[in-house]
This record gives C-alpha cells, sequence and structure tokens, in this order.
C-alpha cells in the first residue's frame, strides 16, 4: 500500500494546509486522510484546511461523512476547513442521496476556498527561522 | 422544444447569476434549468445565485423539489441561492401540501434578493475600494 503514486497530498502554506485528492479514495485511505490532517494541524499549527476534491467524479456516502468528519475535528482543533472543487455531477449526488456535507463551508476551486479562509481565519504573523 | 421562445432566462451580473422563469416548467425543464445553473456557477465563478419565480402561478412538488436541489447544488459550488418572487397562491399551496423550499433562503422579489446577497456574499476583491 506503501507504493505507487500518493494518493492524496498534502501541502503547507503559510498557516494553511492544502490537501489535494488525487483519485478516489477507499475508507481506510479516507480514515488516513483524516489522521493525516488532524496530526499535521497540531505539528504545523495550522489554522486553516483547504481539501480539494477536484479530482474526484464520485464520493460515496463515507466519503461525504469522513469530510464532514474531518472539518469538525479539525475545528475541535482550532482550524477551519473549506471543501473545494466539488464537481456538478458530486453535487448532484450528493443532495439527492442526503449527504450533504451538513455546513462544512465549501468554494468552487482552491482560489475562493483561500480567499474564503483569508477572510475568515486571523491573520499570524510570520515567522522567521528563529521561531521554527 | 428548442424553438419558441426561452423559458428561462438566465443573465449575468457582476458575480451573481439571475435565472428568471418565464412560465411553468415540467420536469425536464426544471432539470435543464438545475443543470445550466450549476454549470454557470462554475463556469463563471458565480458566488450567487437568484431565481426569480414571479412569472409562476403554479409550482409543483417536483419543481419545489428542483428548487431545493439547485440551492444545495449551488452550496456545493460556492454559491449561495436565493428564490424570489414566490406568488401567494404559490407560497399558499407549498405551505398546505408541506412542499417547502426547507431552508433554502427567499426574498419578497429581485431587489429584496440583490439586498439579502449583497450582505452575505463575500466582495470580491476585483474592483471597489481595496481595505483590509
Amino acid at each position: 500500500m506503501s507504493s505507487g503514486p500518493a494518493l492524496v497530498s498534502i501541502l503547507r502554506q503559510d498557516s494553511y494546509l492544502i490537501a489535494s485528492v488525487h483519485t478516489a479514495l477507499d475508507d481506510s485511505e479516507m480514515i488516513r486522510l483524516r489522521n493525516n490532517l488532524v496530526e499535521q494541524i497540531g505539528r504545523y499549527r495550522s489554522n486553516g484546511v483547504i481539501i480539494d476534491v477536484a479530482a474526484l467524479d464520485v464520493l460515496d456516502s463515507f466519503g461525504a461523512k469522513t469530510l464532514a468528519t474531518i472539518a469538525e475535528m479539525a475545528r475541535l482543533r482550532g482550524a477551519l476547513t473549506v471543501i473545494v472543487g466539488i464537481q456538478p455531477d458530486v453535487a448532484f449526488a450528493m443532495v439527492q442521496l442526503g449527504m450533504g456535507t451538513a455546513g462544512v463551508p465549501t468554494a468552487l476551486d482552491l482560489e475562493e476556498g483561500l480567499a474564503y479562509l483569508n477572510a475568515r481565519v486571523p491573520r499570524r504573523p510570520v515567522r522567521g527561522p528563529l521561531g521554527d
């Protein structure tokens, strides 16, 4: 399982974490994404998380539920989560099946997601090398 | 079906989409409206949608449900939806038949709908005075 291309890449930009999902994830991979993100929020003291699902053309109910769980766990750890890039077909399926992301903020794409966080997350002074 | 007057016109005003329904729509026309709106949200990066149903004197349960679906899909794509112009008879029928738009914001008319969006949708930093 550790071989092959990365299914999710988690980048750090200032105080944000940006998780890009590159392909459909099965349940165990969703859980690993959840654990990785929540762990990195603590390690990097992130206060904003963007989950980019633009590459997904399908999202099952477990995946949608896990995204909502991640957002709530992140909130409890002090970070605001926004989900970006939900494709029209995925949006339709989520609504029809009643598995909305229930209150998780969403945005059209990465740019809008960053704007959303920038408008809501308090700025943190950039730390120099002494701070690390 | 493609001949004749347009049943719905979708106009773009800044970052909003304004869909005016001119006549009663059957199910397939409602679905086409849904797909067009959701597609245009992505194409034009809209963050607000107004659906004007002032010309409708009847709205069946499928229509009401589809309006709610549009609103939720738009939210998942990062846009806020408000339905305007629900006529008294339509409002009465919707309440009596229990087919409310379940949480979708509504406003009296187009002007109120625009005011609703203006108060809630973050301004684009493209134009207007800059300020942090």
